[in-house]
């Protein structure tokens, strides 16, 4: 894994891909499946991310206060549905499913090695939690899989359908 | 425009495409590119969205709680570009790139004819928005183009490169 600059990663929360979320309590890593997330700031970069109360993960995540988003890749996509499917009250999905997991720098959450990119987090607000179960993170690290060239991300559509990313396209635009 | 079971919105919104915002002030109707935002909840969908204080619809959005997100697909991405380039301080950008404003059912900015999906919202609270420039908004009614088969949306990495949708896949998920 190769440090990315923090300055970038907008670049992958932008587009809205299908992510998933690691949370370490009491030693015990878990990972979850999420896609409602969003930017909330450039540098340093501030994440929304949405997880719902009656996930295993809620939990982990407001005591411990730290996670780790993982971006999958197209061909992670059958294991990032099987992580959704599932929950860390019954089983251990990084064993279950063959994710592996690697410390982090700044967070005990943590990485995924599977995964193209990795951002550590920290949560630094969590008033909107009661009433959204929104939670505020801000990046403090975050890394990148030089192996894995041009990573298709995929986005979910509801119930299982997923688009994959497809081309590029470059337009002359004043929009960071 | 058909109308879209307002349960079905989040799988618009949660894919993360680029949309347009479209506001209204004083009669005069205004458009803006924006990429930060997701879901909060299914239903009544609400949807969170990240609008700076220095676009212009900033004010018309806070002042008049109403907006349309407009849901535009590949072909309009080089117009999408020109309105994000661009101030409603400084041209109507309605006519300035041939776009068709047409009037909504609920709320005082216009539906944009060439998008194939268009929302309808309300902001219902603005307590996010002097820390992050973020506001909660709740989808009030919703239309789609029946005659856009199958649109391909644009999700933004930054600086004028975007991803178009490519292939669709369907995996067996419990995920709504």
């Amino acid at each position: 894994m190769k440090a990315l600059p923090l300055a970038k990663v907008y670049q992958l929360i932008e587009p809205g891909p299908v992510v998933l979320l690691t949370t370490a309590r009491r030693g015990r890593p878990n990972v979850m499946t999420m896609s409602w997330h969003m930017m909330l700031d450039f540098e340093p970069p501030m994440v929304g991310c949405v997880v719902s109360a009656g996930d295993y993960s809620f939990a982990a995540l407001r005591a411990s206060r730290e996670c780790v988003i993982a971006v999958p890749a197209r061909k992670l996509a059958a294991k990032v549905v099987k992580v959704g499917n599932t929950s860390g009250r019954d089983i251990d999905k990084f064993k279950a499913f063959g994710l592996t997991a690697l410390p982090a720098s700044e967070v005990q959450a943590p990485l995924i090695a599977e995964c193209f990119a990795n951002l550590e987090c920290r949560v630094t607000d969590t008033r909107m939690v009661r009433r959204y179960n929104l939670f505020v993170l801000e990046v403090v690290a975050a890394w990148i899989d030089p192996k894995q060239k041009n990573p298709k991300t995929i986005h979910h559509h509801g119930y299982g359908t997923f688009v994959v990313d497809g081309p590029l396209i470059h337009l002359k635009s004043r929009m960071r």
